[in-house]
This record gives C-alpha cells, sequence and structure tokens, in this order.
C-alpha cells in the first residue's frame, strides 16, 4: 500500500509521500511515489501516485515521455486543469490496455494527486481517480490523501486549515505519516516531502527522510512525549 | 458502519460501542451493539457487532433465545473458548440460512468481540471472523477493534498496554472514538461503554453516553486542547 499527502493552504503547499509498495508480505519494495514537471518561472507540478504499481509506472513513463513531444503534455498545458484532465486520460490509456477483455481479479486501479501552479492561475490541487476523473480542493477542503489514508486523518481534521503555515502543514503531513506508518505495515520510510511557497514557480524545497532524519526523529519524539503527557494529565472522568 | 474497541489488561477489561447504523446515507439509524450475558457471581460475558445488522441481530436473537433453553448456550457454557465457538457457529448458521444460494452481491458478513470471565478461568477476549472461526487477545496484544477500526488505532497503540489501569483504558478507547467520529460520519453517538473489575462475575458499570455526557465532553475537549498545545509547541524541524 502507500500514503500519500497533499495540502493548498493561503500560502503554499506541501506534497508528502512514503516509499513502500507490497504485492502481499513477500513482496515489499521501495519505489518513490513523487515526481515533479518544473519549468522555473513557468510552472511547477507536483504528482503523487498510489494504487497497482505497473499501471503507475507506466502512466509517468508516458507522461515524462510525452513532455518532451508537442503532443498536449504537462510541459505544456495552459492550466492545473488540463493537466489532471490529461493525467486522468493516461490512467484510462494505460488501465485499458492492461486491463483489456480479462477478468483476472487483478485490480490494475490507481489514485493520483496532483498540484501545484502554472503562471497566470492561482496554485491549484486535484484528486485523480481510477477512472480517470477528479476532483479539485477548496478552501473548505484544503487538503487529499490517497493509500491508507485512515490512520493519519484524524489529525489533520483537528489542526489544518486552508490558513494554516507551510511550516505547520509540514509537521502535521509529518505526523500523519508516523501515526501511519506505526499503525501499517506496508507505509513505509523514506519519505519524500515537497513544499512549495506560492507564486514561486520552482521546484521547492525538497528533503528525503529516513529513520536517522535528525529533524524528523525529534517531531516524532516530540509529539509522542506531548501526547503521552496530554494523556497522562487528562481530567478524571465524572460519571 | 461501526467501531467498537475491547481491551483486556491486568486488572480488568473495557468494552466501547458505538450505536450508529447505515445502508448507504438514506439509512441512517441507531441500534445498539453491546449485548451482556450475565450470571451474578459466575459469568459476565459482553458481545458486540460490526457488519450486516439483519445477521448480527440474528445471532443475538438465537444467542438470547437459546441462553433459556437447554441447548448449549451463552449461560451455560464451560469457558469464554466455548462461547467463542458457539458465537461462531451461530454466525455460520445465519449467514447459511440468509446467504442461501443466490449470488446476489450482498455482504451477509459480520464480526463480534466477545470478552468476560467464568468462574474458573481467568478473563478472555475474542475476536470472532464472519467465517465462525476466531482468534484470542494476548498480553502483547491486548486489544480488539471491530468496524471502522483504523482512525482510532494509532492512539491505542501509542499509549496501551496489558499493564495500563482500566481508567487509562476508559480515556483512550473514548478518544479512539472521539478521532473515528469526527473523521467518519458513519460512526456515530450514542455510545455504549462498559467497564469490568477482574473476578467480578457481575455485569461491571455501564454508562450511556450522549453528546451532552459532561465527563466525555470534558474529556474530549481538554483532549483537544492538549492536541493543539504540543502541536503548537513542537520543535522547529532541523533540515
Amino acid at each position: 500500500m502507500t500514503y500519500c499527502v497533499a495540502m493548498r493552504l493561503e500560502s503554499g503547499m506541501v506534497f508528502l509521500a512514503d516509499s513502500r509498495t507490497n504485492a502481499g508480505v513477500d513482496h515489499i519494495a521501495t519505489f518513490r511515489k513523487m515526481f515533479t514537471f518544473v519549468q522555473p518561472g513557468q510552472r511547477a507540478i507536483v504528482l503523487m501516485s498510489a494504487g497497482n504499481l505497473a499501471t503507475t509506472q507506466s502512466v509517468i513513463s508516458l507522461l515524462r515521455t510525452r513532455a518532451n513531444s508537442d503532443l498536449p503534455n504537462l510541459m505544456n498545458c495552459a492550466s492545473l486543469y488540463d493537466a489532471a484532465e490529461l493525467v486522468g486520460r493516461t490512467v484510462r490509456e494505460v488501465v485499458t490496455r492492461d486491463a483489456g477483455q480479462e477478468q483476472t481479479g487483478v485490480d490494475f486501479g490507481c489514485t493520483f494527486i496532483l498540484g501545484g501552479q502554472i503562471q497566470g492561475e492561482e496554485m491549484r490541487l486535484f484528486h485523480i481517480y481510477s477512472e480517470g476523473n477528479f476532483i479539485e480542493s477548496t478552501q473548505d477542503t484544503p487538503y487529499f490523501q490517497i493509500g491508507e489514508l485512515k490512520y493519519g486523518k484524524p489529525i489533520i481534521d483537528r489542526v489544518i486549515s486552508f490558513q494554516s503555515s507551510v511550516d505547520q502543514a509540514i509537521k502535521c503531513s509529518l505526523i500523519s505519516m508516523d501515526s501511519t506508518i506505526r499503525s501499517n505495515l506496508s507505509v513505509g520510510l523514506p519519505l519524500d516531502l515537497l513544499s512549495y511557497e506560492r507564486d514561486a514557480f520552482n521546484a521547492g524545497s525538497r528533503y528525503d527522510i529516513d529513520e536517522n532524519h535528525p529533524g524528523y526523529k525529534a517531531l516524532r519524539e516530540g509529539w509522542s512525549q506531548g501526547l503521552k503527557g496530554t494523556f497522562e494529565t487528562l481530567p478524571e472522568i465524572v460519571w
């Protein structure tokens, strides 16, 4: 499985992906799930994937190859909406090709989070489904998750709003990821973190985080101790 | 959907169930999911259910009717293991009857948590699957969850061990439930909470908790504020 989360805030965006892929417990491997398409000063697009690895790799390969062609692609599309539509179309193309006519019981599906900014537009964030259709984030719902999303959802619901800072969003994403990793073996380190400042039109700041990363370690320990402290000082329940 | 959690600790047991049932968003209703079979001084058995409501209601009805008969039943079985086997057999009986030969695509499945104590035995806790088979809690894994379990799992993994007190387990269960309710509409109040003291062989202490329950409210607010406080005082991440 996978866990990816992205937030679109007033002042910027944050993307976080784990890197564990599994087909049963016998086939656990590390594959990066975050991909960027950047033209400095013009566009910054980030894609994160979950689901069938063969499908998502094919989709990314086709998107990359075509980015150097004259076909409509992620480096020449006029808007993030067009980019989402293009990714959705590519998902349908690959699933149709691979799933074919056979009912093998294999799930060829996948989901993507697509976000970023193109000159002339505000930052935008999309959640693209297996069927190729998609929804867009709004101020009311400033984040999307794909993969093993439930474990890490409560903390986001509690602390993140459109007005949160990029710094807060980074911390919250990492805590959400840490909770997921502790409770679900199919999500694992290292992590890919990317933060993007509004109107920067660059590749943002990208961090590769493994278990020895001092900042991540301090954050996890601070959170864990804070939670335990909070738990121990809760009021006695009055029945 | 549903969320139920039970913990078996050194000093006692805690059971917590929500009460929301839904078949699509059009059919949301309140049904209790916690049932007790008690013979003071002799046995205390608690059952909680998740899954297809028609199946779980039938299973409970048959178990209750038979508890007054000479058939093997929950009021005369010699051990909790026998009780789990009996519930499993009843699940199979109902699913076989209702699912019949037809492939309607309806999921007739359900899961149960069964726990308690019978004279001559220690407290025991079982998780019974749709197929009627079951697993038993140990000191290493002192809790079971059924239904929408992922949202509320991280907090339990962080704070509960076999040595935790009943009081801590009550608080942790309620926090786990609160996190689930905030993130998932299919889990809802009121809640059924039951705590049982080791070797008490009684019906335990049972609480009916709705949104205005002052103790639950204070706990939720204390937790929410504590979390936010912890989050705001986290160390800056050193990159």
